[in-house]
């Protein structure tokens, strides 16, 4: 499966999916930021990886932003769009365009604390249990169906940047799994509710 | 430490309080339930424990049985009030009374999911991972500190009945720690953020 990442920063999710998925459970045809200055597209030129960058400022707003990374993808032949840390919303008409092929790692159990800010509003809730969730993109915050999720008991951390430290670790093993599971074609939505997908390994 | 068990049903968590802590970290001074006929009296009973039943029909709405029950904990000298699925609400007086004293055991990752249907709303948004909260109960549902939670993933589950079968195991372990830790007086509220609990083991 050709997939493409859209990234915002460091890229450290970007990196956990070159070293373990690319150019063998997936091609990565792509790496596309909102930030021209963004680390994550030299580790992807260092792959050899094509790489664009499309700031708002640049078009007439969001909409017609997204509308060329829409573009570039498919002149890429992405298959499946991959957010790693990508920290601007995405347009519902690329939402559309991408139907049940974007996925991206939160750092909480969703649907608790969506949004920017997960684990301080974790922590300001007194959770004892933190934790990384895989999910499908739809027009909503955080709230697409749930691919995966894994949970870490951290009793006794209120240190947002010590568990951020935690949790990336986590979404390095969980988003590449995510990836894997969506190319190898095991993700499907329940009949009964389709915001339950049903994942057979 | 001396506790009493509010309940309405069952009372397999009572059972796990009685074989696991009576007579050894605390003392249960008495079981109370707003059923006459809740099953848990009769537990209860066999263990020697003093039983009383307070039905709301029989007093003059919720404030005047909760002030009845309370008084009835006072007399017997209860420290601690642990809910261990008792089903009614209980009034802001009860809780301001035995503020920081009371216990509740909830089959979510509070703050998700709060109050009845728990598994049911959990499952309908199609999460990996449930799991059970330990909470000191405030005048709000299921909003009350958190001292204890568990998680469990539970991939590929969508029948409440059976989820709700593995979180009770995780609820008789987790309610007794709970329990223990108050008794230990090991439970303090974060000066920085008191809707966070520090726990000293």
């Amino acid at each position: 499966m050709k997939i493409a990442v859209l990234v915002s920063g460091r890229g450290s999710n970007l990196q956990a999916l070159i070293k373990n998925l690319h150019g063998f459970d997936v091609e990565i045809v792509g790496v596309v930021s909102d930030n021209e200055d963004a680390p994550a597209l030299k580790h992807a030129r260092t792959a050899d990886i094509p790489t664009a960058s499309f700031a708002e400022a640049s078009y007439d707003g969001r909409e017609a932003r997204d509308l060329a990374i829409a573009d570039w993808l498919d002149e890429n032949q992405a298959e499946l769009v991959v957010l790693a840390g990508y920290m601007a919303l995405l347009s519902d008409s690329f939402v559309a365009r991408f139907r049940d092929r974007i996925i991206n790692v939160h750092p909480s159990l969703l649907p608790a604390f969506p949004g920017t800010r997960a684990v301080e509003m974790a922590v300001a809730a007194g959770v004892k249990v933190f934790g990384v969730t895989v999910h499908l993109v739809d027009e909503g915050i955080d709230t697409g169906p749930i691919l995966l999720q894994r949970a870490v008991e951290l009793d006794g951390y209120s240190d947002p940047t010590e568990i951020h430290q935690i949790l990336q670790k986590i979404e390095h093993e969980l988003l590449p799994e995510g990836v894997r599971l969506m190319a190898d074609g095991a993700v499907s939505r329940d009949p009964a509710n389709p915001q339950r997908l049903i994942i057979e390994r």
